[in-house]
């Protein structure tokens, strides 16, 4: 399971006000705690924290880099601001290009813009792709599918290997009604997703997206990352500063013989992860 | 999903000693326990706890009754010792005969002796069969897939409904390695034993079989519920008093959209299934 933790994004308030303050405690810290509950990917989206996003995001990479060697995962639509975090960050461990559609109304090459910055970065970097396309997120799960198809198809046009690809099928929140797309829907989307190519792109979620605006967000992250990794999920953009999360998560690899059962597996699987 | 209560089982000291005592008030106090915590089976099962098991069953069975009306599930791998419990049973509001293999090495009949006491049971009686067969457990899923679609066959060759039938693929201890049949293999067989028919058998599984001695029981418990409830489980004999566990059933069985997103979906689940 590649984890890529979530926390240090602009729409958390202290992250927020971190950047604002160029606070470079705060996001150092959230860097170290991630690393150290088994983040293998940092994700950094400044959001709408700065009107500047491209000295924003240099000023992160550069705080992060300050404090340790954990590779991250660059968070924007716009590829201007992957493009400035790209010429301040060490790739050499790796970096994930986080996230570009198929195509856009207004830009119909943005996949390739991301695949081709992914290989300028080096060997070791990887892409999110989200099965939208120009007109926006489907509202069905066949549409996703095709996407997908339609992504790892044009990835391998350019020669980009589909083992650093990341298929995101999009969960949206369970609280907003959606009669096509329920969450049992996405994972049926996985179960396709995963026979595309052999060997098959990565597939990811923002999980914490699902329980947006819910009232029991813990319970509900925790299940549906299990079902998923039941299902051929094998990355997550999560919180893995919560415990019950890690633990089930480490459950789920157990139970789908990604780790060999021990009465241990539980410190086990930590002591792996840091 | 249809739960079936687990804890009325001769193996645990406390059962053992008030079926040796003919101490009623640990049965009835068990029975009610569950029922309050969402049980709509109340399993009943021996185990060696009496050498007169036909005796022992009848007793359990009408201690029961005394204090309340939730159907049973007669857990006995010994036609004599339904057959007893179905004597003394009240089987208007249902019962389950639990379990009966395809066949046995001595008894190439059996799986037709438990349809058979089911139909003289009544319209709501179903039975549990276990995808096992003469030579045993089979040591791979095919087999298990194959034996789960002769006794749907033969269900149906006796004018068994299909939805009163249920198959249970047979979870095995996750501590004992068994480089054939993991539990992410038990998940595939789901998967195709619900294709089966339309509509299909249920499915059902024995949970706490499969964390048998391992020391984090209830995360390895919740996390497959949780997993096999994505791959088609609609039932399971489990620890319905393990509060943790039936918060992420209820959890997915509301990802899985069989019921409704509310904030309050928790609590609605436990009032629902009370």
């Amino acid at each position: 399971m590649i984890i890529i933790g979530e926390r240090i994004n602009g729409t958390f308030t202290n992250v927020r006000q971190a950047i604002a303050e160029k606070d470079k405690k705060v996001i150092q810290e959230l860097a170290r705690q991630q690393t150290d509950a088994g983040a293998a990917y940092l994700d950094v989206n400044i959001g709408t924290a700065a009107a500047d996003q491209e000295g924003a995001v240099q000023w992160l990479v550069e705080t992060i880099q300050e404090t340790c060697a954990t590779p991250l995962c660059l968070d924007s639509q716009k590829p201007a601001v992957i493009k400035a975090g790209l010429k301040v960050i060490n790739a050499a461990n790796g970096v994930i290009l986080n996230s570009t559609p198929l195509n856009k109304k207004s830009d119909e090459e943005i996949l390739f813009k991301y695949i081709a910055m992914a290989q300028e970065a080096g060997a070791k970097a990887g892409i999110i792709a989200l099965t939208m396309d120009k007109n926006g997120v489907p509202n069905d799960v066949d549409t996703r599918v095709a996407i997908a198809a339609e992504i790892v198809s044009k990835a391998a046009e350019k020669g980009f290997d589909t083992q650093r690809l990341f298929i995101d099928p999009i969960v949206l929140p369970v609280k907003v009604p959606n009669a096509q797309v329920q969450p049992g829907s996405i994972l049926t989307a996985m179960d396709q997703i995963r026979y595309l190519s052999d060997p098959p792109p990565h597939i990811t979620i923002g999980l914490s997206n699902l329980s947006q605006g819910a009232t029991e967000r813990s319970p509900i992250n925790r299940v549906f990352l299990t079902m998923a990794i039941s299902h051929g999920l094998d990355s997550a953009i999560l919180d893995v500063l919560d415990e019950n999360l890690m633990n089930e998560l480490a459950t789920a690899e157990m139970l789908m013989n990604k780790q060999i059962y021990s009465d241990s597996f539980l410190r086990v699987y930590k002591t792996a992860n840091r």
